[in-house]
């Protein structure tokens, strides 16, 4: 019996330690295909209610999976698992076919069915886990395929919807903080070196976001030609450079202007404990300024695990489901800044 | 024995009452010159010299009175009571005269000896109090007159530096906070009906400075040709009309914008608690804020002496006098943060 959706806690959100400021967290995705059906974008109704129903089959015998078909779950359940990184936004709006969304009681895998292919698996963990996150989902594929007849071609690897995922059909990305590259101005050389080892950066809700309060999202774009174990050592050692670039600019903006830095997140923190309504996105930036000073250890002391927590209570999905109620943008932002003053009173 | 002069509180400051949020202070000033001496702006040092010498012989003899030569004060004494509005900006930088201040011991009346007149004399109180302060004013100025020359003529009434203040010599005027007339646009027609009525409106510290904080100072225009009582009368009135107008815009706001008045105010506590540095002029927009809340009952409260008192303190001579240091403008930002802190703490 499938535990209710909204019960599933989020193991990034959760699990994250005291390091985990600056990478949020790590994520392994797999697209996988079955070889008896068309791709997605050309199936029948019936077709993806076949697959449906043979992945809930084998999802049953599986411990720890949660199933749960897509028409049965609210548009506010749907909204809460992507604000969770557990979906995907089209995922969410999907019509016309049947889908399904498979999520462990860890809350850290989760597979769609019938959204761009047949099966993503993914796997989500804080910091940079990307070893971990593969081993996971790894095992989760496995269980997989020895029960279902995936599209494989022995010089193209897995086959997949959109060639750009054909090979191993893996992507591996990073969730990274980092505040201090953008306010250096350092930040856009540190996405040309992204970019020439053939990773992208982008905003914390995927492709064509902004990096709102500071968060990007660093993933490989090869996945042809390349083995998994490459792909992730290399991304690793990438997050890792990263991570020490942002260290240095922090480092630089403690040495050289350590009141501003103070008086950043002094008015941050103050504007989020006294506001009466404020908006998600007012509230992405300002948690950021809060984030760095906690890493910091300057003026706020919150663990990450906690911030995180609050970038996801004060989505539009997440808060409603905290109040029990349907509100307009309006009563959004004022509850919004009051969980936010409870959150900050210490 | 005169006092040390940073030592005598102002009593608008320190004696406002539960009801003078709007109504912050009134002020009477009454300018006088002797018959003997040329007006100051022609007058020889020696002359100088020997008013002072007069004024201070005459002093001595009132009890409560604080005596002090312009040339033994430091600069930032001096700056402190103009902050104080114990003295004028003009007579702190005064030069190639000599010139003398005598305070109260309770702090409500300045006599500035060698300004644009002979003799200022004034009273401020806290709140709409101009007959009290009249009342204090014309006993200091009959001590005054009973042992000095006035220059007095049976039909102009007392000659002055400057023709505006011909006759009476009196200016009265009313300190007004008025957020909710600005915020509903509602400040120049009330402006208007101020000109019309021969009463003129400017910003806190005096002609050409801006309505910072939305603090306004009313005043009479014509001083000849009116009795004082009523100048008095009228300005009295003018501002009970005011602080109705300023009322009523209070009351529309709280009625059609609460949530916006109280995030308002909420904000500005959190900046003034949170800052780490902040300048004179953010801190005032952000008290003003917290001043119409107080009054309000939202959000935050604080009494109306404890505002005048931050009004005062975060001040750039009383900040450093507060400090016992000289301070460069980025330390005095810097200070004038840690004391919003310490006394926004509840």
């Amino acid at each position: 019996m499938s535990k209710p959706v909204n019960e599933i806690k989020s193991a990034w959100i959760r699990d994250a330690k005291e390091a985990d400021y600056i990478v949020v967290s790590s994520r392994i995705r797999l697209a996988r295909n079955l070889a008896d059906f068309t791709f997605p974008a050309s199936m029948t109704m019936q077709d993806s209610s076949e697959i449906v129903k043979q992945v809930q089959g084998i999802a049953a015998v599986i411990a720890d999976y949660n199933f749960y078909q897509l028409a049965d779950l609210s548009d506010l359940s749907k909204q809460i698992l992507v604000e969770k990184h557990m979906i995907s936004p089209q995922l969410a709006c999907l019509q016309g076919q049947e889908a399904a969304i498979i999520i462990n009681d860890e809350g850290s895998v989760s597979i769609m069915v019938n959204e761009e292919d047949h099966l993503r698996l993914q796997c989500i963990l804080p910091g940079l886990n990307l070893e971990q996150c593969f081993q996971a989902i790894s095992n989760a594929d496995q269980e997989l395929e020895q029960k279902l007849n995936y599209a494989y071609d022995s010089e193209l690897g897995y086959l997949t919807s959109c060639p750009t995922n054909l090979g191993t059909g893996m992507r591996a990305s990073v969730m990274l903080h980092l505040p201090a590259l953008v306010k250096t101005k350092n930040i856009a050389k540190a996405f040309d070196t992204v970019a020439k080892l053939g990773f992208v950066a982008r905003g914390i809700y995927g492709e064509g976001t902004e990096g709102l309060g500071h968060m990007f999202q660093i993933s490989n774009q090869i996945t042809l030609g390349r083995t998994e174990e490459d792909i992730i050592a290399s991304l690793s050692s990438l997050v890792k450079q990263l991570v020490d670039h942002e260290l240095n600019a922090r480092d630089y903006l403690e040495e050289n202007f350590l009141i501003d830095l103070e008086d950043s997140v002094g008015r941050a923190w103050g504007l989020l404990s006294g506001a009466r309504k404020i908006s998600a996105e007012e509230t992405m930036k300002l948690l950021s300024k809060l984030r760095l000073g906690a890493e910091r250890k300057l003026v706020v002391d919150i663990k990450p695990a906690d911030l995180n927590k609050l970038m996801l209570d004060i989505q539009i999905g997440s808060l409603q489901q905290l109040v029990h109620e349907r509100l307009d943008a309006n009563q959004r932002d004022i509850i919004r800044a009051t969980i936010l003053r409870q959150r900050l009173k210490q």
